[in-house]
């Protein structure tokens, strides 16, 4: 399968489609575009068959963008208006799958000890969690809450533990009927980092052939529903490189400088050969914004409020 | 049972003897202590029978409290050494329960949103994990490697689920031979807050009738040993105002100018009595050093190193 | 002079009354009281003449208190509308000094690396400043825009510079027209802790005699108008204890238990000898709920907020 | 003047060699290197004369880079080693402009939200200052004790005032002999994005026409001795991409696949090019490796105790 280098279902669509020369849509890929003002911004891709499964490598399942300009610069009341939409959004994918008292797991997949990996963690601190109240002094609720907890059950790396093998005992103990896993992504564009959200019902499937061991969290694998929410937090440099070496060839293409070998070359050898360039032994190179701590911040603060408001 | 505010056995012990106005040692409870030099203490409280069992309330086991002075000002080499005898003691206790090769899981507990709360998590960020190098790449690790992983599960007010109920489902899924738990106790004292630490290996166990729900993470929940290294960050301030309410009892008596009400008012009316005083509402006070965000981070490294020499 | 061990003007004030027992207003000390809300509360104390220096040893000037309670359960909206009242309190005061145009410095006083002293660094990294923009690139301002810059000088102790030394000079050179001061401070109330905010036009002046060498920030000593924004994040741990005591006393008077001894026993002596209990050699100890960091996170919005809309 | 993209004397030295094809040394540029052992090597350059800084763009004056390798890996004993040669380099440095005994005032400049900006005040909360005992209880210290003052000034961005003219008020008031400046620079290469350590006794002199108006911290301009102390720890992400461009071309070249067009393509182009692929309106974008929290952590333990160990 081609590699993507990207979780976003529309990031992966525009490369399909980009890859192929395709102009309409694709067979068993549905989009739909909605502006709600100048600086949010709803697309919705919808998987509906196979065909559409093979074709960007993302299962049958509804996928939500939600993208939110300017971030940066964003203030309370623009981040209110984002956390509004967030919860329109999931509260249409929660009503799919479970009725208004059903018991919710909220997971922030990461690591708190790394700035761009730390949104999971972050937003599980500020989820409203109803589960212990119910348990031991269920008088001071409303009688209609519901039950939700939430955890932040570290990375492979920091806990020598899948994550999957954390949550199956926890989802079996608990007996939560849905499950929302909050996840930073990899995006392709760099405009993407921390301004967008992807929703979808389809859970977390790491993509196949990557090399990438981590086991899929999943109605599957843990017996109930599962809603990602996934926020693009970097690019891998190696990935930025090669997006540039295409856009010289496409230059030097236009001007009539080119030649048989880079009209020949290929997206995946240019990866691979920048990746190679790009990977000293030890560490794992990302582009990110400078003010990338202060942009999780915001992020944090819409997608909390997003979800407290959508579920309780 | 007497509320001793303090979850260190050695303070139990002088509690229980100065309550009853015991001397010598109390039935079912030997004590012995090391000094290593100016700055280390290594105290070790054994209950021996049920009868030291309800003296102080800690069950039949052994307790080790290494005193570490002056952390605040407390050079790398200080750190170093004090590791060391944390290293030496937490090995003897592993030794007693398994085997060199046998896996054990390191839970750290605690929340890492509030400082002097924060050490369980912190510890487990630097503790050297083993076990998943031991499934995807066991060629670069030593054959003698012992499978070592590590969690921190959160607390129950942020994920409104037990403690208990996550480390159930972990430990049934990943087998370990032994768990080690790193707590943030209360003291009694506040020269101990972040410079003893107190090993033992009759895990944790919440005292009856304190009225608080948490499970006890033992052998008896967990199925597997577990050794528990309790660190006093905390002193409630309804202590401190007691204690000195006893002190200045003490005062008024030794100038002969107390009185009968006086001399009837017990430890604990006193308590109770400070307590409504000190809590307002909503408000968990605690006392302690103005330093507290740094000496977390100087025992953060004692006890990470510690760990990682003894079981590594 | 007496230890109020508060600097809170409106504490000082109670206090001078009770340990006078004087029941109406004190000669040089106005006072009024307006309730908000439910939750919000304004405290105005005027001090007019000498004579209210002398009794509660404060400078003549302006003490306006804002209480917010249930700060720990504060939504997004109870800050907004506690930011408000900041911003009209403000705006009165900095009107009284300056006009629309004339250029501020915000100084936050604290330690980043101590939770109950960070709040001023903080603030400091929220602060909206204008004074690089218009230098460097007038034009994407609007030609009213005010010149507002922000300093974070750090404490004597990390330093080793008085925080006047550091000030001096950069006022000096950039001469601003206005100084705005935050700071933490104690309180004698833990009720007070992270939800009070007292607003002062007369500077900071660390209390005659306390021992405390801290040169004061006022018009005096850098030559401009200097109000300060006092936020008690900390009661020391002996003024807790000594109030247990006075408290305990109480009750044993009201018994008809006391005797001569205890009623003669003076408020500062109860403080002088627990104060001795409490001091271990090297540390400072303090009592604080054991939420501060996120206190400290939502006062740092209220404070910040409600300064930007004052000045910009 | 060439853009050379880093502030490394050394890096600058290399792309100057290349640029100009000289394989011998440079005339006014002196080098020679030190091997400590596998993971430290030191590299000392020295420009003599106006040509050696018109090559390379840097004031006359000694320049000595230390490279730790696999600092993500260090261990406690590593981190020590290196220390000791940062307090080695550093200490000649310093006896060269002034004596044991002179006042020296640290400054780290940075911001301490932004990771890759931290470095400068993490390392000032560590520094030993000995000014405020000096001047408050003499009688602790040594009568050989070095003055030692440390400040954290913060960024223009967010303090709206030029570090410049905050510091020449400190430094006019305090009047130190020597100032030592630690800042984090942009290198050319991602190995040595945390893991090199330049130091210059010629202040900080931003690069002529790079359109940063930042004024220089040098003799000049604070008038007396300048250390710089620079530590890499970002790269720009067009400078990867732009360096992959060359790598690409000198690939096509090798295999006689490449055209006039290409041939013709200068460095400069390149990265021109590049950066305006990579520049979307707001951000700054950069290169960092995912572990940058953790490698401030322990650079920052490098040089904080490298130069406590030089002046104290």
């Amino acid at each position: 399968m081609y590699n993507f280098r990207t979780d976003l279902a529309l990031e992966r669509r525009d490369l399909y489609k980009k890859a192929h020369n395709i102009e309409t849509d694709v067979d068993g890929i549905e989009t739909e575009e909605e502006k709600i003002d100048d600086s949010l911004m709803v697309n919705r891709v919808k998987v509906t068959n196979e065909k559409g499964e093979q074709a960007i490598g993302k299962p049958i399942g509804s996928y939500i963008t939600i993208d939110i300009k300017k971030l940066k610069v964003a203030t309370e009341e623009d981040i209110q208006k984002a956390s509004e939409i967030v919860t329109k959004e999931l509260k249409i994918l929660i009503e799919k799958h479970v009725n208004t008292k059903d018991s919710i797991l909220v997971v922030g997949l990461g690591n708190i000890y790394v700035t761009p990996d730390a949104l999971g963690p972050k937003v599980i601190n500020e989820i409203d969690i109803t589960r212990h109240l119910l348990e031991y002094m269920p008088e001071v609720l409303d009688e209609n809450t519901r039950e939700v907890s939430a955890i932040s059950p570290g990375v492979l790396g920091t806990t020598g533990i899948e994550t999957l093998e954390i949550l199956k005992g926890i989802v079996d103990n608990i007996k939560p009927k849905l499950v929302i896993v909050i996840d930073a992504l990899a995006s392709r564009s760099i405009e993407r980092i921390s301004s967008s959200i992807q929703l979808a019902d389809t859970g977390i499937v790491p993509g196949a052939g990557v090399g990438n061991a981590r086991k899929e969290l999943t109605q599957n694998t843990l017996g109930v529903p599962v809603i990602a929410m996934g926020i693009p937090t970097v690019v891998e440099a190696a990935t930025i490189a090669a997006d540039s070496l295409t856009l010289l060839i496409q230059k030097v293409q236009e001007q009539a400088q080119s030649n048989d070998f880079l009209n020949k070359l290929q997206e995946e050898d240019k990866y691979t050969l920048i990746k190679e360039i790009l990977t000293p032994e030890e560490y794992n190179f990302i582009v990110t914004p400078k003010e990338i701590d202060s942009l999780i911040e915001k992020m944090k603060d819409v997608v909390a409020r997003g979800i407290n408001f959508a579920i309780n």
